[in-house]
């Protein structure tokens, strides 16, 4: 397998366009996005858990009930969530797409992703529906643009893989930046690929892998009400159809995995106001849960968020955050290690402090991609989670994010 | 029932003291403290649910469980958790404590509140005993300051009231700013009071509690490894002793509720980084357990929480942290508005937007303390809980607390 350029147009047959159509303000800022495979593709979506559902989540999960669609439409700028007559936009702005694009409106996947509460005016979807279709190309960077709302970093990622000796490739866009805390699914995500593959064995497979990859992503706690992740297979890398379990499966899987880890880990080092991508790395756990939760914890936890901005070793933070958790773990066997590209550093021995050089942390903690390893000693089990520092930018974009 | 001052020296037979004796470097900051009363009293204590847990909070509970003590010693500066020797030393602070008072060591309440890991020294305690036991006044003040550490402001609130016609009194100190998650117990609390009560009518009217004040409160979602509220009650006041439920007992029980009461808001008023008191309102609830969730996930929300330091009436974010509290609530009943001295606002109705000014709201969320109002139209059960704002100033005590 390897990473290839291309985002959501490097698989077979996908198309895909981003503009501005006003529903910013800031004309430089794209917020319509389109992504449309050649022919019809089996498709799967994770949603949401959050009770306050997105309207276009509904109107999504309803339309690929079925199993398949063609394209998907996406704006940013307003999530059409808590509006009275949110719903009916979700399905207009199907309707202008499907129409646009010659297909069946209940193909479309359609997403939002802004401000919750405040209406959202279809006037500038429909007025720029038409130089959205008619600028479709094989750069799938900017829809990729489209998606972005505080994100200040493009997220796109695909590989190629082979399967029955057919050339496949998985390609994925995702936005998510502020108000990340999937569970079950999480921000928006569009994956495309050319696989041929059953509508039954996508969502399997998709279902399957968002719990080690989105659902261990954290950025401040808050499960949005948008969170959505769906993959369109348009079955044009002609491979034989995968249909059930087995070698295939196993390959589609291992692909989809590494397109969603390289999502996850964009995603967490872009948080809100991010400075450090954070990877919690729990091993020795008595089972995968407790590795989870133990993970999750410490990724979730302000105090050690804020201290890794200051690229402060308090591990006391990372202990509390373990013992708070929820899981049921031995705290006089935990080893916690501080780990970056400047090298690794014990601080915690069996539960308890371990002299160690502040000089050399501080060197481990300054750079821009930190792992917390933790040895819970109690098993084989292992997870990975991961966020990012807590900094003042965080505050400022949030203190007044709707102006 | 009136609010008195005097704070734990309010009730009869109660001398405080606080002292610098070098545990922190800052040689202006109080960090050693002492309550004593003039005679053994009926105590009770709850503690945190952290499995990573302050020695000294294991030598309390130890201490205590005969149902008696006469004495608080409490350190602010280093935590004395995570240490191998920390038992040793929290248990060497009561025996030092002891002697200096001529009690039992098993009369101790200990406690600490500072940084995780790092072995406490014993000498500096060791070396300002004396001068801790000498300054024993009826001034409370002393003590508070002492087991500051983040927190900016002194906390400390009394209360008189009658039992039979005896006049009693109820006065508690509380330090806590950051690590604030209570659940169960949490940070410190000291109370004091001269009421006659049983140790076990005392331990059963604090776990009750605690339940909805220490527990409803929240800063940082971070519950501490050293939480620990504890009650001494002397029987000074020479009311006839409380041994059952009863008149007595009520009355007894609504004035240790208005002193925890006091001191939550102070707590959550006094967040690390604070410029907002956050109170949750939530009514219309279909039970006790909904009312308490709902108003817990908003107080805890860090979109929330930083749109209120925005002074931003995102009342978006509200709805989502309702949405992903757990509570089953039905969100197309919701109503939200925000309260302050300026007045109150409509934002949100059946789970909808209304139409608001911006500039009243604006108005309102500048205020020092907000209520958020949630009416879940869906019963009658209700809860309060309190936060604060989150804000550049959490960052910064938190990027570097060591140093």
């Amino acid at each position: 397998m390897k990473i290839i350029s291309g985002g959501i147009c490097a698989a077979k047959g996908f198309k895909a366009n981003g503009i501005h159509c006003g529903i910013r303000k800031n004309r430089t800022k794209r917020d319509l996005a389109l992504i449309v495979s050649e022919k019809k593709a089996a498709a799967a979506g994770v949603y949401t858990t959050n009770l306050v559902k997105g309207a276009p989540n509904i109107v999504t999960k309803d339309n690929i009930s079925d199993g398949y669609a063609t394209a998907v439409i996406c704006n940013s700028g307003n999530a059409n969530t808590c509006n009275a007559n949110g719903i009916q936009i979700a399905k207009e702005m199907c309707v202008l797409t499907a129409d646009a694009l010659g297909i069946d409106e209940k193909d479309i996947i359609v997403a939002s992703t802004g401000v919750i509460g405040q209406p959202l005016d279809i006037t500038p979807i429909k007025n720029g529906i038409a130089e959205l279709v008619e600028g479709l190309c094989y750069d799938g960077s900017l829809a990729a643009e489209g998606i972005m709302t505080t994100d200040t970093k493009l997220k796109e990622v695909a590989v190629s893989f082979e399967i029955g000796g057919k050339e496949c490739k998985i390609g994925g866009i995702a936005k998510g930046s502020g108000m990340i805390h999937p569970n079950m699914a999480t921000m928006l995500v569009f994956i495309t690929t050319d696989v041929a593959i059953s509508s039954e064995m996508l969502q399997k497979a998709l279902s399957a892998d968002v719990k080690t990859t989105f659902n261990m992503v954290s950025v401040d706690g808050d499960t949005s009400t948008n969170d959505m992740v769906t993959v369109m297979a348009n079955g044009m890398a002609e491979n034989q159809i995968i249909t059930a379990e087995g070698k295939d499966f196993d390959t589609f899987c291992k692909a989809l995995n590494t397109v969603n880890m390289h999502l996850c880990r964009m995603i967490a080092g872009d948080g809100e106001g991010a400075t450090k991508l954070l990877e919690c790395a729990v091993s020795g756990a008595e089972n995968d849960a407790v590795a989870k939760t133990v993970a999750k914890s410490v990724i979730c936890s302000s105090l050690t968020k804020a201290a890794m901005f200051g690229a402060d070793a308090n591990w006391g933070r990372v202990l509390c955050a373990i013992g708070y958790s929820g899981a049921d773990v031995d705290v006089t066997k935990i080893d916690v290690s501080f780990k970056s590209l400047a090298g690794e550093i014990l601080v915690c021995k069996d539960g308890a402090g371990v002299d160690f050089s502040e000089e050399i942390a501080k060197e481990i903690l300054l750079c821009e991609e930190i792992t917390i390893l933790i040895n819970l000693n109690s098993g084989k089990a292992s997870a990975l989670a991961w966020g990012c520092d807590l900094t003042y930018d965080y505050v400022k974009i949030n203190g007044d994010y709707r102006t």
